[in-house]
């Protein structure tokens, strides 16, 4: 079943690889059908070299259950389904524990719109969610982990800024598809070490971009009068 | 038209990508023909591994009206053809997100000349523009953006001074040709490299490398007296 | 003799230089047999493009005296002899110079758990060791390496905590294999270099994760709860 | 004449693009043959991958004058020559304008001996030369260069801190032989890089390692009681 959303779900995870974005198998992409009724994802802990489009696991979204697939699925399932039972535009998330991002997550730190780069993809602060407590991780941690994201971004739009930076831990992007969720994580990395060496660089009153820069970048890319690109 | 021109130029955007200056599609080189009536430069957004030498776009200098190719040209054409029109032995552009001059960039910050490897290329420091103001952003955006880095080089010489931070954006760089500017952008970001960790381990009162020392650095390699090299 | 365990031993030291983690011949792996009486080991100094499985030496753990192999062992086998004499569950010792994690050995400090990357392999704070006194430096110096390591550990679990730092010198890590020995000094690199950046971008109250937090990835990845991967 | 030489300079040169220690042609390798009459040395400017052994040229040291090569030697001829005849147990020098060094020089600092891995092959701080004055860089600058760097030495040992910075520019290193002098500028930059973070990472109060320390490290592996590797 999903065979084609299968094969997209495989290659969006073999990019990470190619992209550096992970180290052994500490990332996982999913994504939903259509009908947003089933999500397919990376099996845990599985060397990338072993994996095939076959290894991906089909897990029901309203309940968590495996549908198809031999292995388990990455333990960051519960994750994945609170942010698409909670997120509607998103059809795909990606996790890694990419350095730059990871940084910042571990500081407790949002990454600020320092430049166009950032503004291309990002309109505005990518935040830092608060901490756990100590009851969230001890009860259905990941779950709580989609849930202390989705409060993030009670007043976000998910899609403007398709990234968040989960406290003590790493980053979780999404997008409309795999692979797009995976240019975004991408570019977080990007932003993320430009953005870091420009903090320490920068004196103690340095500020964000001004806000008529980032509409002017986000916009000509994003939206209906976007003109970047050939569409 | 322009067959050796087209050439050139898809070479040199190449070389963005060999030499890990662009992520992705963002950066483009641009040439002018021996007239300086048309230019030539790379298609907005299309994935490097597709271009070929007819890909790229001839335009008009004098009226930005695209008189050869099938895609939309770079975005950011308004920028070449303003440097193009008002630095007159500018012959090519090259524009990147290069980590280290992009950090200097959103720093607001120019590159200070703190060495020989520096000088060798740059005669002083590589400035960084004034941020844009509300109206220039969102008016002739990328037309105002090749004003003000004009407006930067009132008093300077654009080819002792190859390159330019755009203010909370990422460098632009020159030469006669498209291969001396693409060698440009590289030297940049290796300068911006180093001068960024100098600074950082510096004192307070760090300052510039001696000005005779930047005199005979540059002046070895350039001008009538120069003994570098073969020729 | 012992050929399994050359080879595995010759695999894990051959992964060294896939990761990145030496230069030149700056690193070397040793493990012992299931007797815990033979250990094997890198040879001294021979370039890792000539290394074979039979180039592997073996050494007697009581003694030190070479039973196998025409090389002289590394000269850090005292180090390895004394770690697998003094912590009974460890088969398999790593030495590495690698680059983030030897900065935080030269600035005699040990590495915070900062993020869930952390927690995930290291049970908390990857220790440094004291300084080594004059006396222990001229005398035994390789010896007493593994015995300021062990003082280090005297109240901790070193397989809940697999690494260490020397002071003014590098890191060691162990596992019950070699691989996962080798796996756990990739890891510590990449957790040393993720702290470091941390540290510098943290206010000057930053501290280390929360305990729950560590608790959750730590057993969530280990002991008999633990339900991250296949097994 | 001189082809084995000319063969050991081309391989040694070859190595700094193998060991990424040069951008462009921004380094060079230069030997002196066995009776100290002659040095081989790279051509100025020529691309790496255009060199052959055959376009090596071969400079009388007395004189400097180029006896066999159809290219100019390399613009940095009379700072080799300076060295050659200046300290007599050093037969192979190399200069780059490598990272880590190079910032350690544009800061106008020498490398503090930190850890052990700067003990295994520098006894003591690598140091910084002093600032050249404007009379030496308007006069026989690249010959200025040698002067100031054998002034810095005038109370070291060569052979026992084979590198030194030369302010506002970057390192040379050298040894008995080409090979080891290029082997030299890598660990300077490991070294280097290690150094500069280790610093930013201290207290205020930082200071080298213990004497002890670098005693035993350097002479594990330098001098009669040696005892690392295979000899």
């Amino acid at each position: 079943m999903l065979e084609a959303l299968k094969e997209e779900v495989y290659q969006a995870n073999m990019l990470l690889e190619t992209y550096r974005l992970i180290t052994f198998t500490w990332g996982n992409v999913g994504a939903v059908d259509a009908n947003r009724e089933l999500m397919v994802i990376k099996p845990s802990g599985v060397p990338y070299a072993e994996l095939t489009p076959d290894s991906m696991v089909v897990v029901e979204l309203s309940t968590g259950r495996r549908v198809e697939g031999s292995f388990n699925p990455s333990s960051d399932t519960p994750t994945h389904r609170y942010l698409f039972n909670h997120m509607e535009h998103v059809n795909a998330v990606v996790h890694t524990h990419s350095r730059w991002a990871t940084i910042f997550a571990q500081a407790g730190r949002g990454i600020p719109a320092l430049g166009t780069t950032h503004a291309d993809y990002f309109y505005g602060e990518i935040p830092c969610t608060r901490a756990m407590t100590k009851a969230e991780v001890l009860q259905e941690y990941e779950e709580e982990t989609g849930k202390v994201i989705v409060e993030c971004f009670s007043t976000k739009d998910p899609l403007a800024v398709p990234a968040v930076l989960v406290n003590s831990h790493g980053p979780f992007c999404w997008a409309k598809t795999a692979h797009k969720a995976v240019e975004n994580a991408v570019v977080l990395e990007e932003v993320a070490m430009m953005a870091y060496h420009t903090v320490l660089l920068g004196s103690s009153d340095h500020t964000v971009m001004d806000q008529h820069l980032l509409d002017k970048h986000y916009l000509r890319k994003h939206g209906k009068d976007a003109y970047y690109g050939q569409h």
